[in-house]
């Protein structure tokens, strides 16, 4: 990719969709660039709306995007032209999307997961998923031509606080820090700032896994301990993280950077979190089973965790914190003995490898 | 020093003293040891009152303390068959009260510090603090006999969510793995578990260096940002912790644990923190000078950043942000202006080193 961006699509208009959109767009005018904007999203109606009153009413209710940023419910159009295609589709709907969009794209096009989570069943990351699916639709693309056109973004990157402008910070990790570069530029808002990278595994593992982590600290909160225990499983479960990350090739300055102890703290920081809420529901007796109906949105930890646990068992990683949050999940353990579970008793030296 | 402790004293009797003797107090009781405990304080009239209430009113109300917990105000009679003393004294007072409580102690009592800060003009750590004034009194003491007489203890401990009896956990750092687990069996109760360790660097410099970061998350919260942005500021915090304690010996592995990353995420997610409440007063416009009249208790960080950054510049290390809250104590960088500090524009990678 060149560094000559003319348009970038983001597909997929949910909180996160929106508030990356409002960045790109925000990007361009600050910067007085020709970079055009346009947010995809697949209800025709939503999209109508959004055009003619630039406020997204589901997710940001009184927010004003910005002038350019253009939307549709029409992928061709979305893609025509794109250098760089954003996806902010549920990881578990990638794949099916992908299949669509690929086709329907430039042949430079560079994609950019914002998804966080593994595909059930393949337990593929989302950078895995997507140079499976290039490689079946474009099977002359040599194994590097294919990763070139690869990349991931994560951070502490809360979307509400995002489109309220709050200062923001996050990583772009792709093949080359060249590739990366090029996307940080169109991404780089006042009040947004992207630090690039070549380490796409710990970057993808950094922003999945804190979601179980947050999990835990939700049920944590809803189970009502006080900051030092949720630090305790935040520490703990970093360090969790971090064994999966380097087992599968991460590095481990990532994890100890934006993508990984940034968004951990983040997402377990705040009560506005998918998953952190998720955890409270379960402190408070909600099932897992039924808290596709509480919640709005999709806590895509609740799919994660298993599959977490599936691949670093593959992999001969132990992660208490997962297997324990799994358990809940999977109601073969009470959540009344997560204590126990996290706050065992024998004394022993910290970095001991089972050191929950 | 041998696994048959009969005495614990803990020296101090604020708000951390107070919780931790109640930790040592209901161990003795739990695991029906005859470990006795004493907490000494500076003021007659208030032990007395402890004694016979079983209340600190000043800084626990309400909660009764254990039964076995003695109060004192006589230091010969605290330190009298002490096997361990605790010290819980503010670190620029640390100095001046071990002169007076080492010839008093018991030739083989090991000296644990809960203080978290850096002697003014010296630039010591506590365990240093410690070392010098037991080999000034004790001239015949080897180097290691002198060392094998000294602990600390940190990690993420809120004292009044360990007097809630809050599960939390800790790291105890000596000079041998056997000295800090003899340390650990009396103060591991059911709602306190200690980890040991031998890395007393890494687990000081993370002790008093996060108390600085708090006091900019602090600033950040009283300056309206969010959870994103104080995520960051928590993240970067922990970077340029880790390069002073590598620097000075510690190890990676304990910044990345409870006494690092633990400490400083509790430290800087609770409202609870005196330097995070520091933190919020100087956003909203109150001078340094005038923290002490609005605040009863010390934020120890006010006094230790300048000296943190001159040891950071003793040793060539670049830590920008507790040069930025040293600048703001010092009245040298208007609060207003500390975002862009800390958000600069450059893109960059993330791990170049001063990448703020």
């Amino acid at each position: 990719m060149t560094a000559s961006v003319q348009k970038v699509a983001v597909l997929g208009a949910g909180s996160w969709g929106t508030a990356f959109a409002k960045i790109v767009a925000d990007t361009a005018a600050e910067q007085q660039t020709s970079v055009e904007t346009v947010l995809w999203g697949r209800n025709p109606q939503s999209m109508q709306q959004c055009q003619q009153t630039r406020v997204n009413e589901k997710y940001f209710p009184g927010i004003v995007l910005p002038e350019k940023l253009q939307f549709t419910a029409d992928l061709q159009e979305a893609l025509s032209g794109a250098d760089i295609v954003v996806l902010a589709i549920p990881a578990q709907s990638l794949r099916a999307q992908l299949e669509v969009a690929i086709p329907l794209s430039e042949p430079h096009a560079v994609f950019v997961s914002l998804a966080k989570g593994l595909e059930q069943g393949t337990r593929l990351r989302m950078s895995e998923v997507i140079a499976d699916v290039l490689s079946k639709v474009h099977p002359q693309l040599s194994e590097s031509e294919t990763q070139s056109r690869i990349a991931v973004l994560s951070g502490p990157n809360l979307a509400k606080e995002i489109v309220a402008e709050q200062p923001t910070a996050s990583v772009i990790a792709a093949h080359t820090d060249e590739i990366a570069q090029a996307i940080a530029k169109v991404c780089a808002s006042s009040y947004f700032r992207p630090y690039t990278g070549t380490d796409i595994v710990g970057v993808e593992i950094g922003g999945l896994v804190k979601n179980v982590i947050a999990l835990c600290v939700g049920m944590c909160d809803g189970l009502g301990y006080g900051d030092n225990s949720k630090a305790s499983v935040m520490t703990r479960g970093l360090a969790e993280i971090t064994r999966l990350a380097l087992a599968l090739g991460g590095e481990p300055a990532t994890m100890s950077g934006l993508a990984g102890m940034g968004d951990l703290v983040a997402t377990c920081s705040s009560p506005l979190s998918r998953n952190h809420t998720a955890g409270r529901h379960l402190a408070a007796g909600v099932s897992s089973r039924e808290l596709g109906t509480v919640m709005t949105q999709t806590a895509e930890s609740v799919k994660t965790a298993p599959v977490v646990v599936e691949l670093a068992s593959q992999h001969g990683i132990e992660m208490p914190i997962c297997e324990a949050v799994t358990a809940v999940l999977a109601d073969q353990l009470n959540i009344k003995d997560l204590a126990p579970q996290l706050l065992g008793r024998s004394l022993k030296n910290e970095n001991s490898t089972r050191s929950l």
